[in-house]
């Protein structure tokens, strides 16, 4: 079939509008309609050509939802109809990941995705050429139509709105399931959350949900201050207008340290301000945020010989399949709140103004609507 | 009363043997007669002046047992004639610390130990002129009495002998404890240890009693394989006969990397290896070695992001009075070894033999019996 998407052709250069080709569903893959896509900083950082493992050309995009359409050999778990979320870490409760209830990084097609393919080691999708576009991350939801694997697809309800459940696909996730399912959360935990963007205010909110007594967001901008109250931040702090140095600070804050703490920065001397500003004894540091290619963290042992431990999360700990439809779930009874992010939205022929947006720091979230 | 001590007067000095004053317990306090002790390389990395938190003149021990001899006012769980080891991490059991069960770092006479004295501030201990000698981490067994905080003794049963369970009172909790404790080794697990000295060894015959079915040993000496094997290692790796990098042949021999890594060299460089070489997903690497003064670790954050945690150990996890009993009752079972890593034995006037061996190796742990 013919369908349209926004393809990047080349690192460094803004998307391009084009129709594509797109082969049909092969054995255990589904064909599905993308409703709505959110445009996130991982889309950025690989168009930009900061990815050493971007790949060109290729349709981005991997925060979505839509509707199944016509499913191939095999699939017996979804059918033409269904609401879908595609899903960048599969679950395809078969692997050694997806039986160790440890790990959430199912590994069952990762050389195949990281190559920009689907599991069979090709492309569905060509220009109007013949020549092969890549997935990405599998999702590719920067195309009206894409493919994916069952195992990829998360099936939710159907009474959700595309245009607000698609930011479930990844940001929302990242940020709540870093705080339930990775951290662990205790009801009266006191929880540092370190860059208050898009994830940031979704770690917030998923400590709200944990019922934390004490959520102390930090960022360089006081206008990040009032979105992250509404979220259910408790304490505001910007490192600039503290008067000595953070880390002793935010210990003497939170008495003791935090028992949590969440870098949503990627910025490696946060991720070391973050781990020191644990309780000493048991304070957790996760790690949240993907650093530049060959940044690397530090610290003194000391701080992990005296009870701090530092860890990381990818996808929030979430098996998708399972794990988003309950996120879906949590969103319509109002536990997680997720439309005052979307700031944005905008047509496909317009999506390079929402990596623009990204850039001038203007949008939480823009979502580009079929 | 007076008693007989190895006094350290001085960074870089041999141990003095001489006559020392001793008060009576205070309230809180009990009098003990140390039975035997060993000599652990705490005691050295101290005396040798590379500890920059060393006190002196102060006498120096940490890991013995002994009798009780006279119990200060309101000591209500011991009496004369039980018999205990020291805990230079104390149990409280009623600050913070302790009531947390995520950690063992009882903080209720911090301080006072800290600066080498009991918690009323002042020390027992005086030179037969009246000059005052320090406590050292809160033991001080290198004297053949001492007076500790009643919540620094662990009560154990009376038929195990001294002169290997003083051992108990360090090195085989570290090691034994950094297993069960902190990393909670579930059986089948796949492990390495990172240094086949004294806190290895009780690493590996943790490992084995928690049921772990790979137990790989990595040190520089050859010489280390046979006496790791005695105690359950199964797979043995010196780095300088591995015709690869490290990390990518560890990996390959845990079938993914391990479950679990311990790094017991105190060496920055080798943490790093042990964090790298557990398993994505879900691999712990737990930090046991102290490293020298301002030594830091690092990695690439995507290593914690893909699934691995950074950890560390005090005293192996272990609330002293409550685990350290059960840790001797383990030994008179037979369910851990010691006698074959008490290479040597002495009286205090060789105490400085005991250092020497440390020095040349020669030792796993030599211990001083009074
Ligand atoms: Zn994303
Ligand atoms: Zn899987
Ligand atoms: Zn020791
Ligand atoms: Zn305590």
């Amino acid at each position: 079939m013919r369908t349209k998407a926004a393809v990047a052709t080349a690192a460094g250069k803004p998307l391009e509008i084009m129709d594509v080709n797109l082969d049909g569903p092969r054995a255990g893959e589904v064909l599905i309609e993308v409703k709505a896509t959110g445009i996130c900083h991982t889309d950025e950082f690989t168009l930009s050509g900061a990815d050493p493992e971007g790949l060109f050309p290729a349709i981005l995009g991997h925060e979505g939802a839509g509707v199944v359409m016509e499913v191939g050999e095999g699939v017996t778990s979804l059918k033409p109809g269904d609401h879908v979320i595609p899903l960048y870490t599969p679950e395809c409760r078969e692997c050694e990941y997806c039986l160790n209830p440890k790990t959430n990084l199912c590994q069952s097609i990762r050389t195949t995705q990281g190559a920009g393919k689907m599991p069979d080691g090709t492309s569905r999708f060509t220009t109007l050429d013949g020549e092969e576009i890549l997935h990405y991350m599998g999702c590719s939801t920067f195309s009206n139509h894409t493919v994916l694997p069952e195992i990829a697809l998360a099936k939710v309800r159907e009474d959700a709105p595309f245009d607000k459940i698609c930011y479930i696909g990844c940001g929302v996730t990242t940020g709540v399931g870093a705080v339930i399912n990775t951290a662990k959360v205790e009801i009266g935990s006191r929880a540092i959350v370190f860059g208050l963007g898009g994830i940031g205010l979704n770690v917030i909110q998923g400590l709200r949900l944990a019922g934390a007594d004490q959520i102390v967001g930090v960022d360089l901008n006081n206008s990040k201050k009032e979105m992250a109250e509404r979220f259910g931040m408790t304490d505001f702090v910007n490192p600039t207008e503290v008067g000595e140095d953070l880390v002793p600070y935010l210990v003497n804050l939170t008495k003791g340290g935090a028992d949590y703490t969440f870098d949503a920065t990627g910025n490696v001397n946060v991720m070391r301000t973050a781990l020191e500003s644990a309780h000493k004894g048991w304070g957790e540091s996760i790690i949240i945020g993907v650093a530049p290619a060959g940044a690397e963290i530090s610290t003194r042992p000391f701080q992990l010989v005296t009870g701090r431990s530092w860890r990381g999360t990818a996808f929030g700990g979430a098996r998708g399949r399972t794990d988003v439809p309950k996120i879906v779930d949590w969103y319509m009874e109002g536990k997680i709140e997720i439309d005052p992010m979307i700031t944005h939205t905008m047509g496909l022929d317009q999506i390079n103004e929402g990596f623009d947006l990204m850039h001038k720091g203007e949008s939480i979230r823009s979502v580009v609507l079929y």
